[in-house]
């Protein structure tokens, strides 16, 4: 077990919300994604009862940058941590880039780079989306999540299996084309304006989980070397609402995974660490539970994260 | 130490290039980004003597990315280990994203998470770059490369001392403002066309760099216990002409350092790598050589890597 522990927890979402028949996604009308990162920290700082002092590296772990350049940490860094030397870096896995920062972080501390690391995520999606494609125009809501992630000297919290995979076969079947290299900013034009927003095949990406995810259970009782009776809660993806599907098909039940999919929607990065804070909120995760964090991100990526929390 | 060992490198570089007085910067005509990143990691398994099913990770160390979504590393993923499950993720801190990439990935291969790493870095900047701003314009070249990181079991090679510096108070005077969530593809128009581009304030920047950078070889002594004796060759980021200037204000003597400056500009995230290689190429750098990677990337980000080659 590599020890570390979530200090503290710092959540922002937008104040409003837009509904969709039974759901809710909250979505950004005045607030900036750096103000929502900076936000989330600030909080998570408090949360864990610690100054910036008191960090000794800053990960920004979103989807898409506030700017190409420079990383987002970095800006983050600018409005927390300004005239320090903290170290400050992105980690990037898409939905998943939260559990592939505190799975690589933790390597750090364990290694004693590192004793107090604060990860922040978020995204405000809704900036990307497209109207003509309904399914993920009414799926995605926006918000930001950060931790701090501690070397724990006690050594009761911490991760005892992880694991990525990627099935690139589907790299395309969730993407934003444009705005990178492959069609520069420079390149946007009215015609070509749908390439540069969110583009999701929801059929092929659900048939696909469902594929991989086929002998999910059974192979991480065997490489964690855990049962499903040890393990208190699931904390997946809020990916879509076929999560109670994909559960099923995996024979999780229900009692024992966090779904907030109705309320809140795909939060992409921020969504797994929200999903955590929730269940804590909610009573469902305590001290010293096993929890395991598990996503499907664009990729496709698959992350799987069993820690004693 | 911890004991890994660059097994192989693979170096892509546009075909043409264009002059500016004595300067020679390469630069993509019909290139792109992603097929530079992929043939620069087949050269490096080639270069390994490896397939890719050796490979238990890919991470893209890239500045701007290919697309937005999903990350550059699966997207190199889909062209060299398709239907495989090797992890993807990305890891940036802008110009020196790849010596963070190694540093960060050492600790996994020391906690025996992966033996055989792809990192994979490269850029394409003179797509972003402004023509009304001489300095930044005539200094940037495109190219990419790759390397295989390994465990090394002999316990020869590895990472003596390794620090991460971020100085955000800099963090706006190298920038691409739009393109991100700040400023997004789609308020893209003639009229704020600059803010998509590349921006660099030089004098600033070079003065910040002098200033920081004012006890680095007595720091580097105290913090990684060596003597600058120890050190066999630097190999500096390309940041610009003024390399020499820096690397005389901090007394190390020219025959020490790696300065292709002239010959290939700065190249972005490939441009540490790449003096690297070229250190290797030309004879200045050899097997059990000590060698320091150490550049100030827009962030402002220092990074320092001691390792044994």
């Amino acid at each position: 077990m590599r020890y570390v522990k979530i200090n503290g927890f710092g959540v922002e979402i937008p104040k409003s919300a837009v509904k969709f028949d039974e759901s809710t996604r909250y979505r950004v009308e005045n607030e900036t994604h750096i103000d929502m990162l900076v936000a989330s920290a600030e909080k998570a700082l408090v949360d864990a009862n610690m100054a910036i002092d008191d960090i000794d590296c800053i990960v920004a772990s979103c989807v898409v940058p506030v700017q190409p350049i420079p990383c987002t940490a970095s800006l983050v860094h600018e409005r927390i941590a300004k005239h320090t030397n903290i170290p400050a870096f992105d980690i990037n896995s898409t939905c998943t880039s939260f559990v592939t920062a505190i799975d690589t972080i933790s390597y750090m501390i364990e290694g004693n780079r590192y004793k107090n690391v604060l990860i922040v995520s978020g995204d405000i999606s809704s900036k990307a989306l497209n109207k003509n494609q309904k399914e993920s125009f009414e799926l995605f809501g926006d918000g930001c999540v950060a931790i701090v992630l501690s070397k724990d000297e006690e050594k009761k919290s911490g991760i005892i299996y992880s694991e990525i995979k990627t099935y690139s076969e589907y790299a395309h079947s969730t993407e934003i084309i444009g705005g990178g290299t492959h069609l520069l900013p420079y390149d946007y034009t009215q015609e070509n304006s749908e390439k540069y927003k969110f583009n999701m095949e929801g059929i092929k990406i659900l048939r696909a989980s469902a594929k991989i995810l086929n002998t999910y259970i059974e192979d991480l009782e065997t490489n964690a070397n855990i049962t499903l009776d040890d393990i208190d809660m699931f904390v997946p993806h809020q990916a879509s609402s076929a999560l109670k599907f994909i559960m099923k098909k995996i024979k999780v039940p229900t009692e024992k995974y966090i779904d907030i999919v109705d309320d809140y929607g795909n939060m992409v990065s921020a969504s797994i660490p929200f999903a955590f804070y929730k269940g804590i909120e909610l009573g469902k995760i305590s001290r010293g539970d096993t929890v395991v964090l598990v996503g499907t991100a664009a990729g496709l990526t698959v992350n799987t994260l069993v820690l004693k929390y």
